[in-house]
C-alpha cells in the first residue's frame, strides 16, 4: 500500500503520522512544494514581532526526523501540478523537472493561498503575505533592517496591515510590538469580522490602546508609490496612509487549481469530500482548509481555516484509508477561534448572530459581565460574553467571548457543550473548578446558564441596544443602577430609580409610565433584572436591557449618553 | 408564604435570592448564627496571608444590602437550636434569648463544622481552625503581631498545618508566604488525599520547593507546651515540631446537631434529601455541605463539601418551593475541585482510582504530558494528566490535572464532557480554541481522547509503573529515549534502543527478547507508543509505560533508577 499526500503541515502530517502508526509496512510519502514539511504556521505573527526569536523553533519537524521516527519518505521542493486518477498517479514539478508518483491511496492537503486585492499597487515589492517561513523570515529582515537601523526614528517607520482578521491583527499587534507605526484596515464594517460587534469594538479599542489606527468599512483604491523605500496606501475617503511594509491578509482562497482536470469535484475551488473525508474520486481523500467543511450549528457548508480541524481530519482519513470500517466520521466544525491583541483575547465558537439570521434560526441572545474570578480576590477583571441560544428548545448555538484571563477557559466549556449538544440551561448543572485564583461559586458559564433559563421561561425579558433607537413616546426608560453611575453617562431619554428604591417608589414610576412599556437598564443587567422582577409582579409590562450600559456602550457608542445628574 | 432559611453564604444565600427573584410577595427570613450572612468563605485563606489586604472583600453582602436589593429579612446573631415540624417553627438562641419563627417553608442550610481530634493538647489556645470570618481575622492578627513585630527573625516563627487537603495547602501557604516556617502534616498516605499520588507527588515537591517541611501518613501523638507562647506537635514517630500557629484542617462534619428530634432524617449525621433537597420531613427542604449528595459517576452517596454545588441547590431548591412544576432535579456532583499551591495547579473532576476501584467500575487509567501551549511559543509548561475510562464503552470518568498555567482550563473541559456524558474518544472531535498562546492545534484534552481510543481499540497496550516492581525474568524492558534522557535515570533492568534506531535494529532486539514479552519506555509516552506499535506489528507481545518515565518517578520515586551510560 502506498499512501501519497500531497501538502504537509496540518492535515497532511497528522494523515502521515497516524497512518504510520496504524502500518508498518505502508509506503508513505508526503509531497510538500515548499522547504518545509511542518512548520508553524499560527507562529508565523509571533516570529515576526520577535517574540518567537529563533526561527528553528518553527520548524517543528524536519524530512529527516519524520524519517527517522515514522519512516516517512518526505519530497520536499515537489510542487504537484497533475493528478491522474486512472493511472493513479500524480505529477510534481521539481528542481530536476517533472517527476510522476503512482499512489494507492491520495490524500489532498494543499491548504489555501493569500487572495490578492484587485487594485493598482498592489504588485508593490512592499506588499507581502503572511503564510509560509519564507514570508516570516523576509518580513522580520525587513524589520530588522528598518527598525533595527542606527538613527531610524521608528516612528517613523509605517507599517500597514490589509485586512483585520486573525492574521491580520496578529500581524499588526507584531509590527506594533516591532515598532511600527501600525494601521490596519478592514474593509468590513468592523474588526475581526467573524466576531459580534460588541467584541469588535473592545479589540479594536485595544488596538488604538496599543497605538494603532484602524479603518474600518474602509475601501482601498490604490497603492501608489511614496519614495525610495515606501508606498502610500489611498483610501476611498482620500485619506493617504504611508508604509514600509504593507502585509496583505485579506483572506484565502483554497490552493486547488492544479485539480482542474482531475475530475476531483470542487465547489467554490474547495474540494467536496464527504464525511470520511473521501472526493468525489474514489482513491482520492481530502482534508484541511481546502476542503468544504460542515458547519454543526448551521450546516452550512464552506472552507474552515483551522488547524485543530485540519489535524483531526488527517487522523480519520488515514483511519478510513487503512481501517475503513472502525474509521469515525469527521466530525462538523464549530469553527472555535481565539486571538490574542495586546492584553486583550478575543474568542469565539459556534454560530455568530449572523450566521444564525442567514440560516434562519429563531434565538435569544445574552450579555454578560461577569469577573473571571472571584471578586474579592486580586486581579479580577472582567469578562464579556455573548451567547446566542436556539428559541424553541434552548440549545445552545454559539458564544463569543472578550476579555482577559480566563476568556480561554470559558470559551472552550462553552465549545465542548455545543459539541456534546447541550441546551443552555444546562450550563447551570456544570461542576466548574472553583477556588478564588481560577473563577467564582456561579462560574461565568454558569450565570450565562441562568440567564438563558431565565429567559426561555420567561422570567426575563431582554431588550436590546439598537431597539432604543426606535423608542417613542410610549416607552419610559428607568436606569435602576446608583446615582454615581448615572452621573457618569446615561441614555438621553432615561429616567433615574437606583433598584434598592424601586419598591418604595412603585408609585412614582407607575405615575411616570402612565400604562407605557418600561424598559430598565443597570450597569451589567443584574440590577435591571431585579428590577424587572419587581417592575413585573408589579403588573408592568418591563423588559431588561441585555448586557446593560457596558453592552450599550460597545454596541452604540457612548456619543449619545447624557453625563451629570 | 413565608420562607425561613437556616444559615447563609452559599446555598442559604442562593436560595434566598433566588426566592425573591420568583416572588416579591414571599417573606424570606434568614436565620445565620454569626455576623456574617454572606461572606467569601473560600477567601479566608487568602486573608490570612495577606494577599486579599483588606477584610472588607471577605464581606459579599451585609443584612442591610440584602435588605436594600433583594428584600431579605436576615437576621444574624440567631443560632437555631431546634424544628418543631408539627407547629412549623424554628426555635433560635439569639442575645435577647430564644424566639420561635413559625415558616410555611424550610430551607436548611447548616454548613458543617471542623472535626476536631481526639490528642492530648489539641485544646491549647494556639489551635485554631479557619472556617468563619472571626477565624481568619483571628489568625491575621497573630500572624501580624508574630511576623511583624520588630527583632522577630520570620525563621523563628513555626506554624502547623493538620491536614493537608485543600483548605490545609491553601492555609500552609499563606502561612509561608506570611513568613513562617510552616509544616503540613497529614494523616493519609499523601498530602491532598483526594488526588491520585502522581498529582499529589507533585503537590508534595511544591510545598517543599515554598519551604515547608511535609509529613505524610503521619500520625499526632499530642499536642504540649513549648513555652510561652509556642506548643510542640508530637507525631507518633517521636518527631517533634514546634509551633506558634496551629490550624487544624484535619476534615469537617455536617453541624447538624440541632436536626436531632426534629424528625429529619440523617445519615452519619448529614441531612438526606431528594432531587429536588426535599428532606423527610415536608415542607422542609435542605442544601450545601451538611447534606447527603449522589456522586454522578459511581453513584455513591455522601456530604460534597463545595461552594458550587451548595449554590446550585440552592436555587433550585428555592425554584421547588414556590414554582414546583418547573423545577429542574439537582444534578448529581462530580466534586471538581481545584487548589493553587505556589506556582502549581492541581484539579480534579469526577472519580479518582480509589472511588472508581470501590465502586467496583473495570477502567482505564491514561497519563498524559502535554504542553498547555504550543511548545514553539515563550513560556510553554508541562501540564500533567491522569484520565479514567471506562473499560466496557470507553465512558469518561474522571479526570487529574497538575501544572501551570492551563490546567484549570482542562479540568474544566474534563468536567463539562463528563457532565455531557461525553466517551473520551469523543474528546478527539472537541473544537477548541487554538492560537499559540493559549493552546495547540492538538489541545492536551483531544490528546486524552486519541490516547483513550488507542487503548479502547487495541492500537496501544498500556503497562503502569507499580507493574515494575513483579517484573522478572519473563520480561524485557525497552526504554527508547535518547541516550542523553536514558543517562538522567532509568529503570535497573532496562535495554536501550533510541526509537529512531528501533526498525534497523528488530533483529537485536529480538534475541534480546527471546520470545519474551517486551515493555517499552520512554519519557512521556509519545515515543513508546510509535516503538510499541513497530514491535507489535513485528509480531511482539509488547505494552507502552503509561506516561512513561515522568509518570513512573511521579510514582514510584527516582531512588531505584540507574543515572549515567
Amino acid at each position: 500500500m502506498r499512501i501519497v499526500i500531497v501538502g504537509g503541515v496540518a492535515g497532511g502530517m497528522s494523515a502521515a503520522a497516524r497512518a504510520r502508526r496504524l502500518s508498518e509496512s505502508a509506503e508513505i510519502i508526503v509531497l510538500e512544494r515548499g522547504q518545509h514539511p511542518s512548520f508553524a504556521n499560527c507562529g508565523l505573527p509571533y516570529y515576526v514581532g520577535g517574540e518567537i526569536e529563533d526561527k528553528s523553533k518553527l520548524l517543528v519537524q524536519t524530512p529527516q526526523s519524520l524519517r527517522a521516527s515514522l519512516n516517512l519518505d518526505v519530497r520536499i521542493g515537489h510542487n504537484v501540478t497533475a493528478i491522474d486518477s486512472e493511472t493513479k498517479t500524480v505529477t510534481a514539478h521539481t528542481a530536476d523537472g517533472p517527476v510522476v508518483i503512482s499512489y494507492d491511496a491520495l490524500i489532498l492537503a494543499p491548504g489555501a493561498r493569500a487572495l490578492t486585492l484587485p487594485i493598482p499597487g498592489i504588485d508593490s515589492p512592499r506588499v507581502t503575505t503572511l503564510r509560509t517561513v519564507d514570508d516570516a523570515v523576509a518580513l522580520r529582515e525587513q524589520v530588522t533592517s528598518q527598525i533595527g537601523s542606527a538613527g531610524q526614528d521608528a516612528n517613523d517607520a509605517h507599517a500597514v496591515v490589509i485586512g483585520a482578521g486573525f492574521i491580520g491583527l496578529e500581524a499588526a499587534e507584531a509590527l506594533a510590538l516591532a515598532g511600527y507605526k501600525v494601521s490596519a484596515i478592514e474593509r468590513a464594517p468592523h474588526v475581526l469580522p467573524p466576531a459580534e460587534v460588541e467584541v469588535a469594538s473592545q479589540v479594536r479599542l485595544e488596538l488604538e490602546r496599543l497605538g494603532m489606527d484602524v479603518y474600518e468599512d474602509a475601501e482601498i483604491t490604490s497603492i501608489t508609490n511614496g519614495g525610495s523605500n515606501s508606498d502610500v496606501v489611498n483610501l476611498g475617503t482620500g485619506e493617504t496612509i504611508p508604509a514600509h511594509i504593507i502585509v496583505l491578509s485579506a483572506g484565502v482562497t483554497p490552493d486547488t487549481d492544479f485539480l482542474d482536470g482531475s475530475g476531483v469535484e470542487l465547489d467554490n475551488r474547495a474540494i467536496v469530500a464527504d464525511a470520511h473525508g473521501r472526493t468525489s474520486v474514489q482513491g482520492i481523500w481530502a482534508v484541511g482548509d481546502a476542503t468544504v467543511q460542515t458547519d454543526k450549528v448551521t450546516g452550512a457548508r464552506r472552507p474552515v481555516m483551522l488547524a485543530g480541524p485540519a489535524n483531526r481530519a488527517g487522523r480519520l482519513v488515514a483511519d478510513d484509508i487503512l481501517n475503513p470500517d472502525a474509521a469515525r466520521e469527521i466530525p462538523a466544525t464549530l469553527g472555535t477561534a481565539i486571538v490574542r491583541v495586546g492584553e486583550l483575547t478575543a474568542a469565539m465558537t459556534g454560530a455568530n448572530s449572523r450566521s444564525l439570521t442567514a440560516a434562519g434560526v429563531a434565538f435569544h441572545t445574552l450579555h454578560l459581565h461577569p469577573n473571571n474570578h472571584a471578586g474579592y480576590f486580586p486581579g479580577a477583571t472582567g469578562l464579556h460574553l455573548t451567547v446566542h441560544v436556539r428559541e424553541d428548545d434552548g440549545l445552545l448555538l454559539g458564544a463569543q467571548i472578550v476579555g482577559n484571563e480566563g476568556a480561554d477557559k470559558r470559551i472552550d466549556v462553552l465549545a465542548t457543550a455545543i459539541r456534546a449538544g447541550l441546551t443552555a440551561p444546562e450550563l447551570i448543572d456544570l461542576d466548574l473548578a472553583y477556588a478564588p485564583p481560577y473563577g467564582s461559586a456561579k462560574d461565568p458559564v454558569n450565570f450565562a446558564g441562568m440567564v438563558a433559563e431565565n429567559v426561555l421561561t420567561d422570567q426575563l425579558a431582554l431588550w436590546y441596544p439598537h431597539e432604543y433607537l426606535s423608542f417613542g413616546d410610549d416607552v419610559l426608560v428607568l436606569d435602576v443602577r446608583t446615582a454615581a453611575e448615572w452621573a457618569t453617562g446615561h441614555l438621553p431619554t432615561a429616567h433615574h430609580v437606583p433598584h434598592t428604591e424601586l419598591r418604595d417608589r412603585l408609585a412614582e414610576v407607575s405615575e411616570l409610565a402612565q400604562g407605557r412599556r418600561i424598559r430598565v437598564t443597570c450597569q451589567s443587567g443584574v440590577r435591571s433584572y431585579i428590577a424587572h422582577r419587581i417592575l413585573t409582579e408589579a403588573g408592568f409590562d418591563s423588559a431588561s436591557l441585555s448586557g446593560g450600559m457596558i453592552t450599550y456602550k460597545a454596541i452604540m457608542g457612548i456619543d449619545d449618553l447624557v453625563t451629570g445628574n
